[in-house]
């Protein structure tokens, strides 16, 4: 049995982030997998390792952890002499750019990508309506956020470095959604941008996460 | 000339969170005033150090940063060896609490918070008007998120561990502005999380952005 243990679905965004960093750190893992349709994530046995009843949630050995983040930013680190280097080694200096494109991606990119995605993938999914006015809103923020990108994929080939690191890894999910939506007009547009997207999700560890999904 | 240049204002609560973190290690720095007001934030000029034009802009030496939760990791890290200890130090298990805590704020606490700060202590002040339904929802959130730090700081003094770190660091200024409204009703019918924001609130280095803040 794995000592790593990935409770979530393939289904959800935050889970699918630990997913493709395991699989380009080529670790063994196993998933337990949880019912949300049966509301398991709220469960006393799920709120005992994530006291916030979300997916995911993980374990190595006897560290648990949750908050997709923290865990590939510990998988980066713990696993470092295995598959993929997904961190930039150097001076504070040097490294200090990784952690300014991670905060990019949690304080611009992810509230208006995640809130397109759940406006425009899982609601109809759910059989849920979608809310045009905050679409509208939120597909003109993400523009600009992209905007940004693009001038700086003028400046690396990824968005941290030359070297796909933890920064471009987190934006998997949300893009790979996006990219199954009208909203793909918003990275089809600019060319960097959609360069890099698909350069990034072409990447073999990430096909190993679209390929889960499907079973 | 101090080498770190902060580029922003004691009013923002993102340049407030790095001027906490160099008065914590006792570092020289220089604030280059930014007028938002005039709209500086928006000039060729200020977007070449911060291309999402807000404060804060960061510089040390010839490093350029923005996002403040970036800064005050280079910060943490680079001058490990002065004033507070705001990091774990230890195995990768060990620091992965840290890092755990830090996207809690990330990714739980900071949305709801910002958003009643911005309708209860920022409109106000600009003569705007309060969403009402806007400030229920979100005070609904916070609450649970609140309830979860409750709980766990029934475990440890400080979020991470029994000392302070950059995670509760990163919380001080959306509690200061939610102290002063309303809504700390959230922060004080609980024990645990009411002990907490005083005891950081009280921070000789907080004082000292606080009184920047008067200036
Ligand atoms: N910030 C968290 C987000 C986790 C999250 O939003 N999980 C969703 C599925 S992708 C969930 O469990 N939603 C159910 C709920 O919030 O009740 C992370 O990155 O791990
Ligand atoms: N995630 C950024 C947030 C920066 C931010 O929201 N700054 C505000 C002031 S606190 C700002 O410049 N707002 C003006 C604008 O967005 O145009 C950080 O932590 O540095």
């Amino acid at each position: 049995m794995a000592a790593i243990k990935v409770h979530g679905t393939p289904l959800s965004t935050a889970t699918q982030r630990i997913l493709a960093c395991l699989y380009e750190k080529e670790t063994d893992f196993q998933i337990v997998p949880v019912n949300m349709a049966a509301g398991e994530h709220k469960s006393d046995n799920f709120l005992a390792l994530n006291p916030f009843g979300q997916v995911p949630a993980f374990e190595d050995g006897d560290l648990k952890l949750f908050e997709s983040r923290a865990v590939t930013h510990y998988i980066a680190h713990e696993y470092a002499d295995k598959g993929t280097q997904l961190l930039i080694s150097g001076s504070n200096k040097e490294t200090a750019v990784l952690e300014l494109w991670k905060e990019v991606e949690a304080h611009q990119f992810n509230y208006p990508a995640s809130t397109v995605v759940w406006e425009v993938f899982y609601k109809p999914i759910f059989g849920m309506a979608t809310d045009a006015a905050v679409v509208e809103e939120n597909e003109t923020k993400l523009g600009k956020v992209l905007d940004v990108y693009e001038t700086r994929l003028t400046q690396s080939k990824y968005l941290a470095s030359d070297n796909f690191t933890l920064a471009d890894l987190y934006h998997l999910p949300n893009m790979q959604c996006l990219l199954a939506t009208p909203a793909k007009k918003l990275i089809e547009s600019r060319p960097h941008v959609s360069a890099w997207v698909k350069e990034i999700t072409a990447r073999p560890a990430w096909a190993k996460v679209l390929a889960m999904q499907k079973q």
